[in-house]
């Protein structure tokens, strides 16, 4: 980092609330109120529906919208970061916990409410001993293709209740036959509701806003008033399902929902549990993290602000930890809400606290409503959010950059759909590795001569250029380590054994940043082999911290050649020592 | 690789004999025929000692040098590697086979068995898809430290021979611990033979040879008759047994070894089998491929010849089927006797037929005599082959060179010692990969200004260089790729943030080898978010093939600022353009 802010800040770094509450004004407290109110109109369904979606109570959804939005807000660096529950996590959330509990048991909830537990101690770990480095493992196009796959299949699973049909798959395949062979039980006024309210929503999202502009309503305001389309579909289906008592004609409801604010709850120290939970919850942390700092750094590089991604990591680890001793499940930073949190006028992080208040006072009084809200209702809700998730163009960029990177992409899109969620995100993170190696495991390397009448040297492939008898000039364009040691050895054997002339090796280094000890060892061993043929090694251009590290050891000590500064010193000390019969260089 | 040689090839290529054999005459066989008798000798002794620590019966060890060996004078590339069964690969079938059966049982043989063909169609697919960059995996130090710890544990293992009790353990402390407690069944005479066969055996290493050369034999002969020890040991200690009845004394013998050629085995395909092996097969081409290039190719070079790795693999898996399917178990190419068969003169691979012919007619002469062979002879033959491969001076030189390898290579050794071999190498690659990853998360990156009256740029902090207001000059000193991709978004924001002054950012990357496509969506997003803050993106001394990357994508198109061939044309080109009030730099 270019800046020490947050080193000097001590134990303030601890305490983002520290920094802007001292600032805090009255114009902030008005634009953080008035965010505030719309994303908690936005928030309600959503809670609701990401936690049937992760196959727990609805109140509980409600709950994880609460405290943890009061932690971030202490804890937190992003002024417009929204937390909550979010559809990718809540679809991790059930398949890890479903995995160990029984949906519909006590023990299933205890299992979420200790994945939480475990997933905020896992990211406050992180943050503490900065091992953000981590959440690198998930780079971007796995990312991209892991969130396309789980929104496909949140939709999928999202189709049962549309339907009102039960359906169970472990992966996409499984749930598509479920789906299918449960169609005949298709109930009619749970399809009207679940289509109707689906093709509302989609009209909300893309027809509203221009027909309320139109209307002569200020952009802003209309883009806000779409907002609030998922609670007008919620209200008009809860208001007709108790008005014409759709529960009797087979339309599952969402139930009574517990009234009060979140329970005090503890997460179990099981250690069969934890065990089972530990990799889920890591997994869950660092996909969590990495969406959340990147609608963080989106919306803080709009107003030339800061995040700070460790403490980010504690931020959102303290959320879920709250999460953990209120009856919540896994939360993150969820991308739509945070851009209607920073559109509404989110100035910092205290919007989200007065969005807790907001939740708190919608559990106290409004769950007795809840009861009768139909579960397609907020089916269609999820389906609606999700599918803006689902962007398949990743896999054509990826085959127009990189083949490696396509197949990386595609095998984890491939395998979160067919073997699940956690293998597929295991997959891609493997593969990216694998890829990453065998990218580097095979460096470019160029035989370079030099380019007549300067002190450069260039490719002997690409350009005319002068080469001296019984010299190499070997230029290497990657760090050396444990992927490409041995290949470089491979090339210089063989350089050597098939041109029985040569007496020297010069490895040029510019682009060399790093020489690790697998490395460090190749090249030992190279000098060796080399003096054996009675070659000389030596190295040109070599950087200043790759220097100071072989100057550790006695490689340079049992170096068979030396060491020049510049490529052309090199080849002009090697040329005027040479055997003879060669024509030294002349002096330039 | 510099020639294309092997491709030329065609067929050929996987028939390397084909090109020695056209030109194989009378001074080759004579050569190649001494140095079988050597390597005979040393490898009758060994291959039973390694079939007791693999768990096997003895004779396996003799089958397992007889085809193999054939079958890599047919495929192999090196003159002068000699194949076999190795200390480590034994340990290492033992630790696999030892999961899925008890040692002494039907079910035990035709693991090994199967071990040794799954292990031999790895190498064979590895070979075929040019897979070897996986060997990468195993960095030169952790296999020098995990080949430390299974010597460690190699020789703990024997104890229980030299004392004549049974001991065993799943790690070091449980087999010292359970050594412990059988101590006071120690049977006098079999710690006699042992601890006589260890000192002799030390002594033939380290005093004969010298008192051969002062007795006035020629150094290379004192050498070969120095390495007959074992055979001394073996037969002295034989002779005893079978003199003075020890087998009734308590002594365990080797007891009735079958006399004949190696029988027509065949591997297991009982999915579980092939399932519970396929890991450790794996771990034990990748070692026992890691190991024997080495060897093969530090001979070759001393000749100026060739190995071609990609061929190796195919040899070697060769040799394992062949074990396979003749009653052997996994070889590979051992140090200390491919040393032995080069001094020895081998000139050709048609060398290790010629052993294995000698090892067929010790299995059908010399097993009769084998049953009076005590076991404390063997371990002692072990324990002094394995001391060599102990070698602790790879921490010290790993703390020198840096802190990350040692970590890795204690980690490696630990885990070896404390929780087995395969967790402990696994561990070790896991660790290497974890720890380049970090390396490369946060890659080094200056900040340049001009070199007065040059046009060179230099980091700032290091020399005297000109700067100019409201244009940042970054140099990136690593390839862009998923590790760091995230490091550099921060690196930019934070600078961007922190100085409002900024206008224009230009990375210079004449390091930059690669970006892949998460750094090229880092780009992207960084691209995206300077503008926002009205700042442009531009690059500089981008390399050819990272640029033709590039421009297969519309990241060119988007990028709000210019790609300049030079950095100096960059700093010129913006000068000039930038804000008023600003002096633009004097065209040079």
């Amino acid at each position: 980092m270019p800046t020490n802010g947050t080193a000097k800040l001590g134990w303030r770094r601890y305490f983002p609330i520290l920094e802007w509450g001292r600032t805090y004004d009255r114009d902030a407290l008005t634009n953080d109120l008035v965010a505030a109110i719309i994303v908690t109109i936005m928030l309600i369904p959503q809670s609701l529906a990401y936690a049937l979606l992760a196959g727990l109570p609805p109140e509980m959804g409600l709950y994880a919208s609460i405290l943890p939005l009061v932690a971030y807000a202490i804890f937190g660096t992003s002024r417009a970061l929204a937390v909550g529950p979010v559809a990718v996590i809540s679809l991790m959330t059930a398949a890890a916990v479903g995995s160990v509990a029984a949906q519909g048991t006590a023990g299933y909830i205890v299992a979420a409410i200790t994945l939480a537990f475990l997933s905020g101690i896992f990211l406050i770990l992180m943050g503490v001993f900065r091992l953000g480095f981590l959440a690198n493992l998930l780079s971007h196009p796995i990312v991209s293709g892991f969130i396309t796959a789980a929104g496909i299949i949140i939709a999928a699973s999202q189709l049962k209740h549309i339907l009102g049909i039960s359906a169970d798959g472990h992966n996409l395949l499984e749930l598509l036959v479920s789906l299918a062979s449960g169609l005949a039980d298709t109930n009619p006024i749970t399809l009207a509701i679940g289509v109707g309210s689906t093709v509302f929503l989609f009209w909300v999202r893309k027809g509203l806003k221009p027909l309320l502009v139109g209307m002569g309503l200020r952009p802003k305001l209309a883009d806000i008033v779409a907002k609030a389309g998922p609670v007008a579909a919620v209200a008009v289906t809860t208001l007709a399902a108790w008005g014409l008592d759709l529960g009797a004609a087979g339309v599952k409801l969402v139930g009574a929902v517990p009234q009060g604010l979140p329970p005090l709850t503890l997460p179990s120290f099981a250690p069969d549990l934890v065990l089972a939970l530990i990799g889920p919850a890591a997994l869950i942390s660092l996909i969590g993290f990495v969406e959340s700092v990147s609608v963080a750094q989106t919306l803080a590089a709009r107003k030339r602000q800061r995040i700070d991604p460790d403490q980010e990591l504690i931020g959102l680890g303290a959320s879920n930890v709250a999460a953990a001793f209120t009856g919540g499940y896994p939360v993150t930073g969820g991308f739509a809400r945070s851009v209607v949190n920073y559109d509404a006028g989110a100035e910092t992080p205290a919007a989200g606290a007065y969005t807790a208040v907001g939740l708190a006072i919608a559990t106290l009084l409004l769950t007795p409503l809840l009861a009768f809200l139909p579960q397609a209702t907020l089916a269609a809700t999820i389906i609606v959010a999700v599918l803006s998730l689902i962007d398949l163009s990743i896999l054509r960029k990826a085959w127009t950059y990189s083949k490696a990177d396509f197949i990386a992409v595609a095998a984890t899109i491939l395998a979160t759909l067919s073997l699940g969620i956690e293998i597929g995100v295991s997959m891609g993170v493997a593969l990216s590795i694998l890829i990453h190696l065998y990218r580097t495991s095979k460096p470019h390397m160029a035989i370079v001569g030099q380019v007549p009448g300067t002190e450069h040297y260039r490719n002997v492939k690409r350009h005319e250029v002068i080469t001296r008898p019984g010299i190499v000039s070997l230029r290497v364009d990657e760090s050396l380590y444990f992927a490409n040691a041995r290949y470089l050895e491979d090339y210089i054997y063989d350089l050597v054994a098939t041109q029985p002339d040569i007496r020297h090796v010069v490895l040029a280094c510019p682009a060399v940043n790093l020489i690790d000890m697998s490395a460090l060892e190749s090249l030992e061993a190279i000098d060796h082999r080399l003096s054996d043929m009675r070659v000389k090694l030596h190295l040109s251009e070599v950087k200043g911290p790759v220097m100071d590290a072989l100057e550790r050891t006695d490689f340079l000590k049992h170096l068979s050649g030396q060491v020049f500064l510049s490529h052309h010193m090199a080849m002009r000390a090697l040329s005027e020592t040479g055997p003879a019969g060669e024509a030294p260089l002349a002096a330039q």
